[in-house]
């Protein structure tokens, strides 16, 4: 992409209204801009990370044996009478009146409708077990919201819900998860933690939150040192194999965040204990009957019998993922995005546009990196070169190239790395072999 | 996929609620279902052909040169006080007050939110031309919504919008999407056809809308015979070049729905003019200053003066093309899906659960054509033949292939094609390396 024709508003000024470092520099990288309080659009930059952040989820959610479905933002208040959770959401809820006056809501979550659709289309043991995710806009009504898309009303949220015969087959449908949302967290680039945490307004027996590792992370964690060397499974997980002794190895350290920790009566020993700053991206849910109970979610067992179905649900964070990924990998100049998630793998640079020579080498490049499958994006614009090398240290492309006439007479071009900030000096042929071959 | 994992609950039954073949047949094959009036759940098939029609609408987007975007469904009224549309809209948009006391409003379309983000990003000649689209929900509160998702509430919509610096320039951006529709439709395995059309309350000044032919469609269209004949343009087309030749031949041939058409003054002689029935699945306009002008969207030009931006929008129906599809291509027995859209390549049936040898046959060649990357659903219920034939015909996969006893005795394998229902015998060998190989 020639940056002469993308739309990448970046801004030099750093916004009075953004609090956190992460909305800082999304409104400055021009990847999001606010539409109304706690709402934004995802301008071109913002929107590539999302996409690539969720598709790793999917990935990752599809590989764990998950189906995924689409529910809609709009539900009918019916379902949430039924649950009896339609007055306990409180002002949260975005209630909706339709033009004939019927009471609707904009989704804060899914337990009911998917509960509607499994006890309509699921009825028979055989059918079971289930589990089905969706990736969809979600809407909560913050008092306050801030932080960018950490904390925004109108976010995007990876949840999904599983459905068992028996509590055995459930913590099964739960010990899935709990490994996807390990993988999924790391596949970003990101340290994830789980935590035991309290159920909240889901309800439920058995709860995990994961929060990751930064900095500026909103709330403080305690965690066994030990939990730093403990491996993530690979690609060669079994999913239909016993995963409890994984998560008996994670479960069985201490981890806890500010709200649960208390120091007085931690099992640990000081010297053994972590400590460092989270955010939270995922939570998982075992729940039981709550929902198929007053729902009515049965199926006929083997022998004919009712049973009512057991279920656990699970959500990731995917729209504030953008923010913890850059809460967590990013320094003074701006951005650090790892090659996972980043928007473009290279930032190629024409530090002269008016030098014949250098263009020429430039566009030369450029052609041959994009036939070459890579993902780059092409600084084109007429512009200085210290701008330049600010904006691309800003929106944090994990390589940056630059070509200019001085290196240029020898025949070299400057490969620069975004997070170590080494440069090296390649001929436009070996900086083009180091990209075009595998990663 | 096993089908004894997936989440596929089609019905034997025809739904009394369904008027129209495309409805009938979604929720026969389970691909969706209802979560109140005029909204919908998306299943696991229903979501893979949405999936598919969105990727190449969004490949289609991304190769004209278009960048892509997200807006929020969510909008503040302000902006559509400030454009004129907030009353003009009526009762189709759904309004909402969030818990300040604020007009918030579902998105029906996004001129207002978009010209704010020009106004507020773009100010310089230098940063035009722009053509930014996103694929969203949006939400009509229709008065009647009917035909399932063809004319639901919520809907999926690819949305884009044009800015220039001149009527010229804005009509190549018209130009572009004109052929990337083409292309768009094509690509999905529909006869699309342009027609001039009303502006309706987008407003402007021209205007087209593309219907895609179908015997069910829900208005009748007029059209010169010429029509049939003429071509789509190919990967090749040049989208900076001049697009205006390809526009004019096909816009200088008679078309027209019978909204327009008047058959007293039709310019075609009736032996030249077809006729067909229609289903509207894209409209693009160009509308000039309507909504830069009382919003103040200007850039700066060469000379320092202020220039109004001169705009087009653009719109297809993404999640109503999944029905268009369909209405264009079934037949008695169920879904025919164009390669394209599909939601898996092939259907592979085991015929006999309890034949030692036959399941043995099938299981390998399920494995080998997954590990072929051959996309396949795969029948592994204990259920009789006559089901199985049933479902893989209701649920429309382009190719069929039966494993059964008698036939694995001769060394073969059935494989049948949905849309012509030509069958053909085949070693598993042949089969495999069949659909291993290219398209």
């Amino acid at each position: 992409m020639r940056l002469s024709r993308y739309f990448l508003p970046t801004l030099k000024e750093t916004p009075a209204e953004a609090e956190v470092v992460s909305h800082r520099l999304m409104l400055r990288a021009g990847m999001i801009r606010q539409a109304s309080s706690g709402i934004y659009s995802w301008l071109p930059l913002g929107l590539k990370v999302l996409q690539n952040i969720e598709e790793i989820v999917r990935r990752e959610q599809l590989r764990s044996g998950a189906q995924e479905i689409l529910m809609p933002t709009i539900q009918s208040a019916d379902l949430w009478i039924e649950s009896g959770r339609y007055e306990d959401y409180g002002a949260e809820m975005l209630r909706i009146t339709d033009r004939r006056g019927r009471e609707m809501l904009y989704g804060p979550t899914n337990e009911e409708l998917i509960t509607d659709i499994i006890r309509s289309d699921i009825k028979s043991y055989r059918d079971l077990p289930k589990n089905l995710f969706h990736i969809q806009w979600k809407f909560r009504d913050e008092i306050r919201p801030r932080f960018g898309v950490m904390r925004g009303r109108e976010f995007l949220m990876k949840d999904n819900y599983s459905f068992d015969l028996d509590e055995a087959a459930a913590r099964h449908s739960y010990n899935r998860m709990f490994v996807a949302y390990l993988r999924t967290f790391q596949a970003m680039g990101l340290r994830a933690f789980p935590m035991r945490a309290d159920s909240g307004p889901i309800g439920g027996d058995m709860s995990h939150e994961f929060l990751v590792l930064a900095e500026t992370g909103e709330s403080k964690v305690f965690f066994h040192k030990d939990m730093d060397a403990l491996a993530i499974p690979g690609d060669d997980v079994d999913y239909d194999g016993d995963l409890q002794p994984i998560v008996d190895q994670w479960t069985s350290l201490y981890a806890a965040s500010d709200e649960q920790h208390d120091a007085a009566n931690c099992p640990v020993a000081a010297e053994d204990l972590n400590s460092g700053r989270g955010i939270e991206v995922g939570h998982i849910f075992f729940f039981g009957t709550k929902y198929s109970k007053p729902m009515g979610a049965v199926v006929q067992g083997p022998g004919g019998d009712e049973i009512l179905v057991q279920m656990g649900s699970y959500g990731i964070g995917v729209s504030r993922l953008v923010a913890a990924v850059i809460e967590a990998s990013h320094d003074e100049n701006g951005i650090i995005w790892p090659e996972s998630v980043a928007p473009f793998r290279v930032g190629l640079m024409n530090l002269r546009i008016d030098d014949a020579g250098c263009t020429a080498a430039a566009d030369d490049l450029y052609g041959k990196l994009q036939a070459a499958g890579v993902d780059v994006l092409y600084d084109d614009r007429d512009e200085r070169a210290g701008a330049k090398f600010s904006r691309m240290d800003l929106i944090g492309l994990p390589w940056q190239i630059a070509v200019g006439p001085r290196g240029l007479k020898d025949g070299i071009v400057e490969v620069k790395n975004r997070a170590t900030g080494e440069r090296i000096d390649l001929s436009p042929e070996d900086a083009l072999a180091r990209f075009a071959t595998a990663k």
